[in-house]
């Protein structure tokens, strides 16, 4: 069993018609792994719905605690982009015994060209095959959760030597 | 740098509008990668775009012998659901020491609720952690070659005990 | 009120995953109308569903009988595109005193570029404007119905001056 | 030849990745009416990009000279949805001697959900068929520019007797 932890951010924006902003409903993370024909056991848990700018330090000890805490040993956690690696690294520090991958979205889920479907699979296929440790999976690939950076004028995830 | 090679399969079926019928154009893998904005560094060849269920033994004797003959170490494979295992099965007995991952879809990629890039990333996440062996990854889920078979009732793939 | 008589046709394919074949599950037309936040009066009525290159005179004469007997007096037929304009010549011969548009796609409704959401949109359209008589609408015009062909080559229709 | 004004609107908004915001970049007019195969001859010129609630009088100034002003007969504009009818009764009260459909969308073109396919296909079939006048093209309908509001609560467009 996967533990899926929902945190918002981009992946999960939807439209609102009434004002023309973007919001949050609810996540998509059901009907992506539905889409996907995923047959992996999954408890997905909305923790909260925030654009990770807005993400406070007590908003990353519920993701904390939430991780330490819940039964399951492999878990995902979806992000905004923005601070994601901030999450990471305070997971990180936790050497919480587990597998936790945390992904997201540059584009919303909801716009036909979204990553967010590819980094979901990958996170999902990452968390079940990679040891112990916290990680990020963007682009295709898998970043341990101190050696990484989202490069802010691409927006591509990039390694740190 | 991994290699992806192309066989066809339902993930790469379009639609002709000339005569109403499924047929083979190019492959979309590349379109997929580019809209999960991967940056991993693959090497697509298209070896033969067949329907699984038309591949003869000598198709499947290309596929071994360009597994074996191409210097990556991690390959994965699109390929038709149909005999997807076979294929899995020849190269297996090869004990070709590379890490290989077949893939495929159930519903073409240019249908709008298709699971094609889903797989994909899927697969190219395994393929850069599992060890030597072949894999086929179907439904999130990552299977060893001989214990693998696809419920032709429900399109699932199930593993062997 | 608008009636909505559904034939099938290329518009109305789906993708069978038991044997990788196109078929007919049931029409996608409401799902268009709600996409589209239509707020006309339609009622939908599936008569039969053919590719168009299997309609036989018998299937014609249940289209031109339905068009004649049914109250509305605005009509909208969904069509395969091969012998879209036979049927629009059998019902244009029986002078019936309605506006009849005949409509259909090029790609299934299913695959993302798919032409029949636009299209389905201009019949809505042009059969509450048009004057009795029957019409053929694609490729966003109107065609009276003997005064049109589908070009084999290109798939565009055109007017016969 | 019809005319197609743009001015931006919900319709055109797509998702800035660096700021995580709706903005304006380019109009998706074009890949719309090549998606719906139309043969419709067109001539396309974006006039702003603009948030229908941040349109000044000077901005429609604008669209009304240029609805007076262009050679075309027949004229379709692309508008934000929340006063598309402010913008109707202004080129209304000019009295111009040519068939000008105003339409847009509740959510983005982008977002696989949108209604703004369906509006346009809707639009440019009524051009082509109404007679002299402004009209609001939405919800599949037609509605004369001073006898139309939009619903705030429910964004349906309804007809004022």
């Amino acid at each position: 069993m996967i533990k899926i932890f929902v945190t918002g951010g981009t992946f999960d924006k939807d439209y609102d018609e009434k004002n023309g902003r973007l919001y949050f409903k609810k996540t998509h993370m059901n009907e992506i792994l539905v889409l996907g024909r995923s047959k992996v056991e999954v408890n997905i848990e909305t923790l909260m719905m925030l654009d990770s700018l807005d993400m406070k330090e007590k908003d990353r000890q519920i993701i904390v605690e939430k991780c330490t805490t819940t039964i399951e040993d492999q878990i995902v956690i979806s992000h905004g982009t923005d601070t994601m690696t901030n999450t990471a690294k305070a997971l990180g520090a936790k050497k919480i015994k587990k597998t936790i991958v945390i992904t997201g979205a540059m584009i919303p889920y909801k716009f036909g060209t979204s990553d967010g479907l590819f980094n979901i699979a990958s996170a999902l296929a990452y968390v079940q095959t990679m040891p112990h440790g916290v990680y990020v999976a963007m682009n295709g690939r898998i970043f341990v959760y101190d050696k990484v950076i989202k490069n802010k004028d691409t927006g591509i995830f990039e390694e740190i030597k």
